[in-house]
């Protein structure tokens, strides 16, 4: 499914997509979900999170402030939605960064059937045993490419590796999406709304490389217009963001718009 | 008290309004308290939730991130501004989605004296047991008149169910606010936002039919202001939240202004 | 050090800023703390605190929606700052307002060496031990000077209390930065972004009054080509917001610039 296809139907069909999420991005990730054309909802508590999860289409698991009581819930929810065959997402913020995140990555990817890990380059990488260079939440270093590709191959998961370019591999494919701006590596959260909008593509397209890689493209492209129409004298993050939203909605309500999309199969040479 | 008499005792007596709320929209809900005059604050640890209610004007209960803890916190406020005669006002996101949200509405609808509940027309139909559809924390359908009356008269307390029209019912009387804008509907939290103004028209006007109906009125009139100055070529809901607390501003400070609020009494035919 | 040469040590050493912080504010802090040059991360878990920590340039500790959770992390991540030599800042948000505020802001001071504390004038008197009005997390009253001097000789640490003025004493000398525009109060967090920004400074210069007088007056410059930039008809704090953290960003960039800012000493007269 293209991801003009994808975008018709998550508008149609309105899927609910389940965030257990930091609460530093959350009301971005939020917006990202609804401007795309699905409804968010985040619930955390362990009284209801499979209850929650029960009526939802996509289950996103994002560590950006974790805790305790944050890993029980996505264990929950993760469980419930495993059974109903929901997709499951996880974005492992910081991953390398602390034991804690990189701990309870590998408890989660071993319990629950993770169907997409979305993160940058250096948490990527350090989930494919690669060494990277982690700066709290900020990936500095690190080869996208390989770190999608060996991770996909080592965890048995379409994984997607963030970066100027984006790469999506599951283990066999290696997907290219070329989109996006510099402005987005500008504004916090950026990670946080792709792997958002990778969910809500995933709630109504599955977990194909492809969507996903059209998701990445999507999200990207949803950047450049905000870019472009950026007046020269006052283009700075702040005002940006709420451009990207209104440029993902642009896009969703005009998807003949998303002939910009570069997304590309490469030949994967390992 | 109209809605102009309403902001000039808000901008002197710069009430204090204290939100026990979700973390999604929480940034909003400050930021709309703000806008429109009064003081909000934002605390949920029960070492100090009686305290802070202690200084505070009204009280707003807003269940879109619930989990135990805050259910403590909310008791313990509620019951203190109970014994002070001060205000209580839930919104009750999600009611209808999951066992744990239904219940603990009617449990605050219990142990607390509430004076005016505010959710969207699916959160108030299942208040009144009507039949609704809730998905997440979205209304999908419902008769938002029919739900505020039900409801005003099973619970005995102020009752407004927010949508196109948003309708507010004390059990006796029904009220229709007219005002608002669509892309209103498409940002996360103005739900959230027009209680957190309701809140603030209760601290200095109390709990009456009119003055919810008169919140409501302004906070959507000031959304068809925010809608009104936006550009064609960049309208969307990223660009028109900060629209919309700028119009808040506005009209607060030209409640000449205020003439294009439409809140009328209805007829109750029922 | 001046805030040109310490904005090019930003820039070149992307120094980490450890935020425990509250989740009203958070959004803006950490977007604020990457327009300065920075790289922000949040993370409160008593397991991962002290880890965090331990790669962090500079920990803000900001009591805007505390609770017990969070007071076990800022002690416990605190301690790990103080071992490493690396600058602790606390915001004393709300203190005065509720017993648990206060207790903890004494508790913090007691058992954590911090290098600055920066707070609106009446958070500061509180400390100070004088009178002040404070109504939640506002101070409506309180000469923001004596405040921060009494404050610095009795606790002995630098001291910034601001307002339309910002006052920055270490207990012998006095700075006053003087740049800002009355939009910064009018938005929710300008007060927490304000010691995001100090904290990013610190994290380079250390917490010299000189440097968190420029860090102040750098945040106000940003305020005021935030505000001459914003068009009559659309004045007001919704659209101000995004255009702060762009001027932030510009200023980043333009150092030259920087000749704005009028910070400077005062003769202690008391």
């Amino acid at each position: 499914m293209n991801a003009a296809e994808v975008l018709r139907r998550i508008g149609e069909e309105r899927p609910l997509v389940h965030h257990i999420t930091n609460y530093v991005t959350v009301n971005l990730v939020a917006n990202v979900t609804l401007c795309t054309g699905a409804l968010p909802v985040m619930a955390h508590a362990r009284e209801e999170v499979e209850e929650m999860s029960s009526l939802a289409s996509a289950l996103v698991l994002n560590i950006g402030t974790l805790d305790r009581v944050q890993i029980d819930a996505m264990l929950l929810a993760g469980k419930k939605a495993n059974e109903r065959g929901v997709p499951v997402l996880l974005d492992p913020v910081g991953a390398g960064a602390t034991s804690l995140r990189t701990w309870t990555v590998e408890r989660l990817l071993s319990e629950l059937e993770i169907a997409v890990v979305c993160g940058n380059a250096g948490e990527v990488a350090t989930l494919a045993g690669l060494s990277a260079e982690v700066r709290g939440v900020e990936s500095l270093s690190g080869d996208a490419r390989e770190a999608a590709e060996k991770a996909a191959g080592a965890l048995g998961v379409t994984v997607a590796a963030t970066g100027e370019t984006d790469y999506v591999s599951d283990g066999v494919r290696t997907l290219a999406a070329g989109n996006g701006h510099p402005l987005m590596g500008r504004i916090v959260g950026s990670g946080c709304a792709s792997t958002a909008v990778v969910g809500c593509f995933a709630a109504v397209g599955g977990a194909h490389a492809e969507t996903v890689a059209g998701a990445l493209a999507f999200f990207g492209l949803a950047g450049e217009l905000a870019a472009e129409g950026t007046p020269d004298e006052a283009c700075g993050p702040g005002t940006f963001e709420p451009r990207l939203l209104d440029a993902l909605v642009g896009l969703t309500a005009a998807p003949d718009r998303l002939g910009g999309i570069r997304a590309r199969e490469l030949t994967r040479d390992r």
